[in-house]
């Protein structure tokens, strides 16, 4: 039986307290961090699996929060899949050449998570030995939707023409390249438990791109997948995204235990919309870290309520944690969480 | 009574068939506006009150939609406030100085109608007589909220930070800008009535980046007060937004008479969460247009499915048509919609 209280709400079960962990909580808001960015790129760094274990482990330090998150970045698999990857400075990433066509679908490789994540996956191991069971360690991977559009796009897109251009006018090329990014995910989420990770966070941080159609035709059938894949492996599935408050069913309907969900609805309705069968994590607004701390304890202490005190509600922020957050409202808002939260009642247990 | 489609399906009275037009249908994708654009800014042609009645009717002839929407921008109120208003190249709009202090909203003027948009305001009436009663006219304006959050930040903005800042700690200089927006937003839409349009949509563009707590602390209110002060003129209120399929309930309740929704939600959950008692505008992604006509028509054809012959249901894009959107597919939609709009059933009407 979990004993952690993050895995138990995973799992709807009761707990202590609410858990609480953030999206991005090793990060640039942090001077820990800071310190090895000086000296390493994000890609070096995740590379190296002493600077993978220092980063992750981090925030569990300077936070009290209640889980770790293996540090890595989503794009990590491009380069094998035949693309570089680059980071430009304040233009995000970069993938050359960009995919655009069924032949360049058909071009692309089917790397082993070893090839492309050999750091992280043994930063996984050290991570794992290093918390000796203080908190549990959740491993992640890009959702095939994100990791197709920022292939097709060749980087961030604002409208994804290109992505949707692909999908209507070549739904077959679609199909694979969906096919293919499908079977590295769960490859590389295999080798992440398989390492020691104790629950998987499915990042398809752009499906709010896209209208519950598109949603439904071209992405839920392949996110089904994942998550049917790994339920041999008893880990909890958390799927994130962000803007799909309209069709939080769609997400309901991947199989998923958790579904993480933005600030832009209520976490009482979101609930709703998603089924009591489910643990649901979020929701707070990135930027009421930047809020005074009463009005940051007012907007933490309304999600509180409407979890009330029912099993299966992981506290989080709705998205990463932004760049110059303050540090010592992050470690408020986790203390404000563990103090405030409603316990479980006994007729919801 | 009213007998232009628009204008009954605002009012929820029975249609021969669904009334459709486009935000942003007189845009950078149609030729005839590039060839005015290329001779004048976009703040030259909103001061010149023949330029504007051109682009105005331009998409009317082209394309055949059910209504005109005056030719103009969201901030041509800025230099009126006190502030200069630019648009660089690719950047989008530069507001400066940027309003962050309560010293900064004290300072700002509140300026007449005419003072900021008398070009427009005379376009209105020279596009009344050119229509000719063909199709209503559409007027409007951008929300407080928007419009304080271009002040605000400056311009476009990601996160919204200065603006979330203002916000919590400074409420008192928050509700006093909001106050001032809101009373110029009157004025200004008053005005455009008396004028002559016929009916007015407010843009609360970037409302989807705040959640509802703070939609309903720091917003709600204000447009309120709009939609309330409206009612006496007898002309129906469009409320548009982005990204806030997860508050629809709110939107509602700020009394307009039609929502606008985007695609990130299907046309009936959006309608059942604004009540039955509201038209509703919506809501084909924008990129649909780019798809091949089938593919765009069984998008189409899927919405006015979900509308299933309820009067109340204007087509539109969920957003603005984007510059590269081709020509004939636009026309090939309007016709689309035209012919196959699901006729009102008598037991609806």
């Amino acid at each position: 039986m979990d004993t952690a209280r993050f895995l138990r709400a995973c799992r709807r079960q009761p707990v202590d307290t609410t858990p609480v962990w953030f999206m991005r909580q090793a990060g640039r808001y942090l001077p820990a961090y800071r310190a090895v960015r000086a000296r390493a790129s994000l890609l070096e760094i995740c590379a190296d699996p002493a600077l993978v274990a220092e980063v992750t482990l981090q925030p569990v330090e300077a936070l009290g929060v209640d889980a770790a998150i293996i540090f890595a970045d989503l794009l990590l698999p491009v380069p094998g899949l035949g693309r570089s990857l680059h980071f430009s400075a304040g233009e995000g990433p970069v993938i050359s050449p960009p995919v655009r066509t069924a032949a360049d679908v058909a071009q692309l490789r089917q790397p082993e998570p070893e090839e492309f994540a050999s750091g992280v996956l043994e930063g996984i191991r050290l991570v794992r030995r290093a918390l000796d069971g203080r908190v549990p360690l959740i491993g992640f991977a890009g959702a095939p939707f994100t990791l197709a559009s920022y292939l097709i796009e060749g980087g961030s897109s604002r409208h994804y023409l290109a992505t949707k251009h692909l999908l209507t006018h070549e739904p077959a090329a679609w199909h694979a390249l969906m096919e293919r990014l499908t079977a590295v995910t769960i490859a590389y989420l295999q080798a992440q438990v398989a390492a020691g990770v104790q629950a998987v966070q499915l990042f398809d941080s752009w499906a709010g791109a896209l209208s519950p159609f598109d949603y439904q035709r071209a992405v839920l059938p392949w996110t089904q997948r994942i998550v049917a894949a790994l339920k041999p492996l008893d880990v909890p599935v958390i799927l994130f995204s962000t803007g799909t408050a309209g069709f939080l069913p769609l997400l309901a309907a991947t199989g998923a235990d958790v579904i993480s969900v933005d600030w832009r609805i209520t976490l009482a309705d979101a609930w709703a919309a998603i089924g009591a069968d489910r643990a649901i994590q979020g929701n707070l607004d990135p930027a009421a870290l930047f809020a005074p701390r009463d009005d940051l304890a007012r907007q933490a202490q309304q999600i509180l309520d409407q979890a009330a005190g029912r099993p299966g509600h992981i506290f989080n922020l709705g998205h990463g944690i932004l760049p110059d957050t303050p540090v010592e409202h992050v470690r408020f808002l986790v203390e404000y969480v563990h103090e405030h939260a409603a316990q479980p009642s006994p007729s919801l247990v």
